[in-house]
């Protein structure tokens, strides 16, 4: 088993974040999107939508998408459960990894992707030519400040974001946060529940993977 | 338990083909999103985000977006299994439905949503103000044209989205495409893997829900 990984790339790290909570250990072969390795005939081979990270199983086959690779490991190795515990929490876990998805680390990406040089044409993950649209980066600013207000005001009165557990939610925001970061929105310094909160989840040794 | 609903809208379908694939029937109310109810102070006080769907538990919690409320059900009933069997299976079910979503239901939104004078300074879902980008409805159609050739080639080898299943998958792709159709983006007629795909998945009675 391989993962096809991008040390500096916030959805491949979301995976090895996983991965590193799970203790589960594998090959992982770096491919450097930011010069486009991943849109080359020998990563296209592998996957040819050309998307990081990619996981090639032992049988030859192949899952991409962030969410299906980590979902793979929580049902072939079930604990600690990252994805919750009973129908209510699995559910409260699973909408707000598609809140954070949505409006942070989407927000995130189309801030970068809508800006940066490197980028242009390439406005969207995968092999289609995407024209850059400015409007999108500063759409994308605005609505990851309305975020990290409404995360700040779940955190107040919780330990993670899905209560008392640690899960995929957390790990998601984190990479999210980060992400921002590195973009260029940071988040608001009187929002204190989520400095709070990034601090103990940063202090994981899993925030290092 | 009560599902705010609303019977034209793309996402609650998918939640009630889903329900009606389990065999669940809830109490559905309807809220008028093209009118704005949704934004308005008394559903505001049920879901503060104003998304559709939304499910309210009996014990007074809420559970929004819609995977989320799909995956709720699963687990309170986990037969038929929609969402994929074994660790191979959920794992392809849940990349296809977020290749779905991602390239043909979120473009779809995107079309309508920078187009239609209804959406004007909504063009996200949610109580943010969000101006339209006329660049995103014309990238909407692009990768919609795009997805549809892809989903074309993988329902070449198989009977439904993931192998000789009917899942999740498909429930997402059948709610996307028809979205799509509504929105003025139609299936290429060459796509016959398609046409012949979707022509059984919208006989099955569930669609109708």
């Amino acid at each position: 088993m391989k993962l096809y990984d991008m040390t500096d790339a916030p959805s491949p790290r979301r995976v090895r974040v996983f991965l590193a909570e799970k203790g589960i250990d594998i090959e992982k072969v770096q491919v450097d999107i930011m010069n486009g390795e991943n849109l080359k005939p020998e990563f296209l081979a592998i996957n040819p939508r050309g998307v990081m990270p990619t996981l090639a199983l032992d049988d030859g086959s192949i899952i991409d998408e962030t969410s299906a690779i980590c979902r793979y490991f929580e049902e072939t190795q079930p604990q600690p459960a990252l994805y919750g515990t009973g129908a209510k929490e699995k559910a409260a876990v699973e909408s707000w990894i598609r809140q954070v998805e949505g409006d942070a680390f989407t927000q995130a990406a189309d801030v970068l992707r809508n800006s940066h040089p490197i980028f242009e044409n390439r406005s969207l993950p995968g092999t289609n030519d995407t024209p850059q649209i400015g409007e999108l980066a500063k759409r994308g600013t605005d609505r990851l400040n309305a975020f990290y207000a409404r995360l700040d005001q779940q955190l107040a009165d919780n330990k993670f974001i899905v209560g008392d557990n640690y899960t995929a939610a957390d790990i998601t925001a984190m990479c999210a946060l980060d992400f921002a970061e590195f973009v260029g929105v940071t988040v608001p310094d009187n929002l204190e529940h989520i400095a709070k909160w990034r601090t103990k989840v940063s202090s994981r040794p899993s925030a290092q993977a």
